[in-house]
């Protein structure tokens, strides 16, 4: 705990990051083969439109150009910020599902939290370099504190920080796509691996966040998009359910369609969601409404998801009739994610003096 | 963290853990068969006649009896108050060295905490069910708080008092050998598998402290033996040695030498520890040494040691000599610790829904 924190926030440290991400993203599309990325979801429930062109759209596109994508299924955080995870197990098979319907295949390994020891295992000498203010800086802990009371919230909470960067840091991962509201966390994990490598010698990289290219999609009552909220659509929806709750999705009373998501968010967001899933101009899409009014805003965005994700839905449902495809991606990833972090545990304990075998 | 932690230490919890130690000692000598005990050290160096005293001949004595002994060699505990761990590849050679010499064998499982991954993975879901404020009035973090700071003790340090409860739940011990200063964390431990049986089901006993029969030994200067403080008396120290630093220890001008610890603690333990070493009464031994004053009582103390602990020596030297044999029982031990270890986080997966395969 010798070198200043930088989990505060400052904006020096995120224009850094911000600029990092931008030469990355250069890098990437010379070098794939030079990165290993890791990204990830908790399983609470299936993936919606706002995962998709948020994140996991990103993610297909970074594996397609040959990056090594990790992807983490990050089971104990389901409890750490609720009390019993109810159905983890077919949360955990959801989500699995729409990652293999959504093109993740087996270039990529995909694992559970909490079938890799060894990565778990990570938390102790990790835990040992960071301190317990830094934890509570952390603005997602801040935030937690702030709703819960920083007394009552759970151990689990407090050190979720150092979780992440086990996970990132036992495979050795060296770009993590990110939001912006994610950055203190990837720099909690440089500060992690710096310390470790100041103490014990150079074993981890410093990993770099990718800013996601994807926007954030508002929910149709124009809060950020949930499933908690009851206001999403979902990838393993029908075309049928899907025009049902975009029926309901909430416009405005001006019938001209434009798109201008400062004064007009849930408007121009389901403009943006057309545009996004025909490969088109939100600016044009608006224009070609025009005086339709929301009902022809609304039948516009419906076609454009339903075609989009229709080959998506065709492999889901095929995925879902073959559960032990499923299994099968999951094993396979468990394997590989326990081979990586044995190896990483073990290189731990023996730069910490820790390795007794002779 | 529903019901109230009983980590604070009230008076009414320890007297009752005081009772059920009772209660426990009689059971063990009816029926050691039933007990599953967890102890050990922090691989900090050679052991010293105070461990002995205070816990290893208790140990030994527990697991001739029949119980079932477990002795954890915490490697990560080096790193919890210190930033680097110097030399514990030979801290942990020495400590095991000593262990064997004292009598601890194969009936014991001897294993080291950073050789066990699915045992540190317990830390995640047991962190869950633990806040923040309890961890911070745990008496043990509460020192370490005041003498360094709350917020500058590091993220281990603070979660020390979980890793101790998976520590003991990992192997379903049911009875932890203790001194009175250590009852919190045994209480913590009992939380901690109360509130995970009440929420996943019955997976772990709650387990008892057994409140060490053993003295404290005082060093040679009359403060707590502690090897760091320069005052002990090692087991694998040779006889001239002994006699020594022996010579150097702190007695007082009264030449009439008598057992009164309260008015004369430096005297008393020299008597006390020939007393142990003959099996004896110190009211006796003081008696017999007289008006020989500090340098009677100081041949009498070296013989009485040097006589008693030269089979334990000379065996130490074997073993010494034998590097392949400590490296076997470590290995054994650590193949046990991880079968079990492995056994019980399966369960723990299962019961909170977290087995995927099928």
């Amino acid at each position: 705990m010798t070198d200043q924190p930088e989990t505060s926030g400052t904006s020096a440290t995120f224009r850094a990051a911000e600029q990092r991400s931008a030469a990355v993203e250069e890098r990437l599309a010379a070098h794939p083969e030079q990165f290993r990325m890791l990204t990830g979801d908790r399983p609470t429930g299936a993936l919606h439109l706002g995962h998709y062109f948020g994140s996991l759209a990103n993610r297909v596109r970074l594996q397609d150009s040959g990056a090594d994508c990790w992807v983490i299924v990050a089971d104990y955080q389901v409890i750490t910020d609720r009390e019993t995870g109810g159905d983890i197990r077919g949360s955990v098979r959801e989500l699995l599902t729409d990652y293999l319907a959504a093109g993740i295949d087996e270039r990529s390994t995909v694992f559970t939290h909490s079938a890799v020891p060894a990565l778990n295992q990570l938390l102790l000498p990790f835990l040992s370099l960071v301190s317990v203010a830094e934890l509570q800086r952390n603005p997602t802990v801040k935030e937690e504190a702030a709703s819960a009371g920083i007394s009552s919230i759970s151990g689990l909470m407090l050190t979720y920080p150092v979780h992440q960067a086990a996970d990132i840091l036992f495979c050795k991962g060296n770009v993590v796509p990110v939001g912006k509201d994610q950055l203190p966390h990837i720099e909690q994990t440089r500060v992690v691996a710096r310390r470790f490598n100041e103490r014990y010698g150079v074993t981890f990289p410093e990993p770099d966040a990718l800013l996601s290219p994807g926007g954030s999609v508002l929910g149709l009552d124009g809060t950020k998009m949930s499933k908690s909220r009851s206001n999403a659509v979902e990838l393993r929806m029908s075309a049928d359910e899907t025009a049902k709750v975009l029926k309901k999705a909430r416009t405005d009373s001006d019938r001209h369609i434009t798109f201008d998501p400062a004064t007009r968010p849930e408007v121009s967001n389901l403009v943006q969601l057309a545009a996004w899933c025909e490969g088109s101009d939100p600016v044009t899409v608006a224009e070609e409404i025009g005086d339709g009014g929301g009902g022809a805003l609304k039948t516009r965005v419906t076609d454009a998801v339903n075609t989009y994700f229709a080959p998506l839905r065709a492999r889901r449902t095929e995925i879902a009739a073959d559960p032990s495809y499923v299994d099968e991606v999951m094993r396979r990833g468990n394997d590989r994610a326990n081979q990586v972090a044995d190896a990483t545990l073990a290189e731990v304990r023996d730069r910490m003096g820790m390795s007794y075998s002779r």
